[in-house]
């Protein structure tokens, strides 16, 4: 039997849509005991045999500041991380704050062995359908080669165990192509990745072309990543928002809007950084998923999945086979 | 009377189109006077009183090596860049490939006073039409808090008097808007950019907002930079093509396309990088444009036309003061 940890309070929609999830999900896995953490009152709807409620009095808002964390230990989120980490529960699911969630498992889980620094990945849209993997994308302000390295390990793990990729391609972000470009450390990172052969390193990648889709894992830096991808995601927000006006902007076009219009939404969907699926957070020793703070009932299942999946294939166990390599 | 070196050989397409561009632009300017820098037998049509022709037999290619120019001495960019810092000319424009123009000037003219480090600067297109100042976009792999300051400096100077804002707003891209975000060098720079008076620092800005239009001059360093710079133009590279195979996916979306193609690919101009004007070196002692290496004779005539601004409004002297106070 699998088992999640989940927090029921933190998102912006409030506790009826994680109960709807959890309910959901319990029809379709039979593999799985559920840990809801919460206000009980909220959650009585959630009567099954094998869901338990864990009490939890306090709530981490959408905008708390991350420090607030440390203070809430008896908050449904920190107690979802602390279910997991002391073997409860072999994985946690959470749609409050990324950053409140990240604090919560850096403070209240371990890292995984042999890692030195978790990190944040998000999964980016890309020219084809095949998205690529970004991380680090902001967990840290700063890295060294070794921890990059780390980085790959985890990505290449990740993309194959959970993306069903064989053998991805793993870049490391940089300002230049040629193999002594960027600072020490992008040097020193090169070289490290270079030199492992259980990764499939293609090389560096330059920004404009992260998002053409010849490469699967891009590993950065939590402070270029975090740059990249916000970069990325505001123009495209700007595109779409100008996109749309131009449509509006004369009866002519909006009679050709009209024709144009649902190929068009489709692909500003497919951009939308709001809908790309949150950030994950690796290198701790139990999976912690992030669905979104916006999320319905249908994303926070989908978060659940992610987890489950995550449990089931043992991917954490494989990140640190691959560490120890 | 106002002198500007103009390498005649170095662009994609042939010294023609600058020939071309300087007799137009001897017609609109009679206060200026050229020195062309090429083969002569390839300048025989520039006979002007106020064009000299100086003789240079060496080319350096789009695709040259930046290091190959320390060996190109007798080639015409280098001398471009020679006879403006010995004092014959004001500035120098070049149609050649950006790194080695930047490496050329690197090696044969001198910083301006007051200055550690030069950079790239580059146009960005933001949602209205102003546009943002970015550098340093890429030609260095790290940089102080001081070096920072200095961009700022440059930047504000550059805004007020070539783009005429008036208090040009001025950001630090960074990857939160707190002051204590970012590794050490972005909280030191934040610091600096804070205590200068003579600047209208609005704090960090996400790679997010860039495009929003909400300020006139981003500060990043040369890593950070270059990745933001080129993440955005992979995006809109990226968004623009899928938006185009959109509109030819089916019939329907063809038949509206005739009414809203002209709007669109407007946009699409706009978000062209290749034709948002190149990046401008800044830190030297005299002016020095680079122009694209596809440029037509109206585009390395802009180029010109952005030098003779700067020397005929002093910006690298206002720079000089600026950098003193």
């Amino acid at each position: 039997m699998y088992k999640l940890s989940i927090d029921a309070m933190s998102g912006d929609l409030g506790s009826s849509i994680v109960v709807e999830a959890c309910l959901s999900f319990m029809k379709s896995h039979n593999d799985v005991e559920l840990y809801v953490t919460g206000k009980s009152e909220e959650l009585e709807k959630l009567k099954h045999e094998r869901i338990h409620i864990i009490e939890a009095r306090d709530t981490i808002p959408m905008d708390a500041g991350i420090m607030s964390v440390r203070r809430k230990k008896d908050s449904s989120m920190v107690k979802a991380v602390t279910l997991a980490n002391e073997g409860t529960t072999d994985g946690a699911v959470s749609c409050g704050s990324t950053g409140a969630f990240y604090t919560s498992a850096m403070l209240f889980m371990k890292r995984l062995e042999g890692i030195e620094k978790s990190c944040l990945m998000a999964i980016l849209p890309t020219y084809n359908e095949k998205g690529v993997m970004i991380m680090d994308v902001g967990a840290n302000a700063e890295n060294t080669p070794e921890q990059l390295h780390e980085f790959a390990i985890m990505g290449h793990i990740y993309a194959q165990y959970m993306r069903g990729i064989n053998n991805p391609k793993i870049a490391l972000l940089n300002i230049g192509s040629e193999s002594k470009k960027g600072d020490e450390t992008h040097q020193k990172a090169y070289q490290l990745l270079a030199a492992d052969e259980q990764i499939n390193f293609i090389g560096n990648i330059e920004g404009r072309d992260m998002l053409n889709g010849d490469c699967d894992v891009i590993v950065t830096d939590g402070f270029s990543g975090n740059i990249a991808l916000k970069s990325c995601e505001g123009t495209a927000i700007t595109l779409m928002k100008l996109m749309k006006e131009s449509l509006m902007s004369s009866w002519k076009t909006k009679f050709g809007a009209i024709f144009v219009k649902d190929t068009l939404y489709e692909l500003k969907d497919r951009f939308d950084y709001k809908s790309v699926g949150g950030a994950l957070m690796m290198g701790f020793s139990k999976p912690v998923v992030k669905a979104h703070g916006a999320s319905n009932a249908k994303a926070f299942g989908n978060a659940m999945e992610l987890a489950y999946q995550m449990v089931k294939n043992d991917v954490v166990g494989k990140m640190k086979e691959g560490l120890e390599a």
